[in-house]
């Protein structure tokens, strides 16, 4: 029986890609995916098969992958990021329980938190939340009391999906649940398109990113009451300096 | 000027590497590093010229690295996992600040968080909280504080650093504190060695996880409500299949 490898690709260009991720997918005959993610990587292995689906159909797209494997050859899913972080690893083992003898493998990636928090300089030094802002499948009370958690027990907190064209002021509503506990000069940064052509960031206040305009290839980033900009850097330190 | 990388080596094997990790390491001739990481690469590059110190040493190695950039030599400082979480990032720029004119670049590497999640199947497929139990830097109380309000929240929480010879009652203390919010049954998950020889892991309860011998190599993972046992892997699902 062959296997399907859930395989990261890191967030942006292939050079985020692990040696891991590399040898899975040159080992695969077959590769599934979101047509955008799967035209990244056509390019460099013409000679695969291709299956995709657009964005909506991610149950479908597992099971394609499947059933491809029962047939008996191996197949890379690729995923963006970390397959295993708001990504298909859970959907594809949700999905596998049909197909028992598939094995499934996760292959990890860079997530954006700790892509972007690179390009920032060392916001994450410390503990950090990672909270989605997207209510598609979570009710925003459940996002708000996250988002009030961690401000009140002082994490730096990252934020996916801060921004769409059906939620627009989610990132203002949400700078409003942390300014309850954090300070409005906190430091936070932004990042767009990591890792890929036209990579941009900035470093700004909580107050400022109330209305700062973010899309869904922002990563977003609040940091803890520790957290300095410095050379042009957000750096959380994490105290060896002191000790 | 010469450059600085801050370089991520993945949490174990060099294959959790990636391409820019390999790429930044070809370019720098010179190679800083905790005895024990470096050790991990010097068979592949022979031909390098390494400086280490000590686990204790972190500012000395920053600035080793620093001085060596002035020199006009570009350096790699090799961490393991990920040099911006609890690594090493931080505290270069914090040194750097004594060296305006050295550049520093950080290069993302997969952290035990993501690893370790792909080792036990997909337990952060929604928020989750990043925790390291070691109060050698941090007041316990602060540590509690953030252990109860992720619970609270209904995060998924990864711990790092749960255990260590000093402090062989801390994961005990850290599942009582999670206890006040979190069900006994709560899936949890341990991966130990991640990625390394000797890679070990199980799946088990708050409750069990109470009583649980782990070291400082073991990275621990407690789900949320909705976390599940599946075919022998941990899986936290988003929620698609009910959309």
């Amino acid at each position: 029986m062959s296997k399907v490898y859930v395989i990261g690709l890191g967030p942006g260009a292939d050079r985020q890609m692990t040696l891991e991720a590399v040898a899975a997918l040159d080992r695969c005959p077959v590769i599934v995916g979101y047509t955008v993610y799967v035209d990244l990587i056509k390019t460099e292995y013409p000679d695969k098969t291709y299956l995709t689906t657009p964005m909506t159909q991610e149950v479908k797209r597992c099971q394609m992958a499947l059933e491809e494997a029962v047939k008996g050859q191996d197949v890379a899913m690729v995923c963006s990021g970390d397959a295993g972080v708001y990504g298909m690893a859970g959907l594809m083992y949700e999905t596998g329980v049909q197909y028992p003898d598939v094995e499934i493998e996760i292959v990890p990636g860079i997530t954006s938190a700790t892509g972007g928090a690179a390009v920032l300089g060392a916001p994450l030094m410390h503990d950090f939340a990672v909270i989605s802002l997207s209510d598609l499948l979570t009710p925003w009370e459940k996002i708000e009391k996250r988002l009030k958690a961690a401000a009140m027990a002082d994490f730096v907190i990252c934020l996916y999906n801060p921004s769409s064209k059906k939620r627009r002021d989610y990132l203002k509503k949400a700078c409003e649940c942390m300014l309850e506990y954090k300070r409005s000069e906190t430091v936070c940064g932004m990042v767009r398109n990591i890792g890929r052509d036209g990579e941009s960031h900035r470093i700004l206040t909580l107050e400022e990113l109330k209305d700062a305009e973010v899309d869904m290839f922002t990563t977003v980033f609040v940091g803890n009451e520790q957290t300095k900009q410095m050379n042009g850097k957000m750096v959380t330190p994490r105290g060896y300096q002191n000790v």
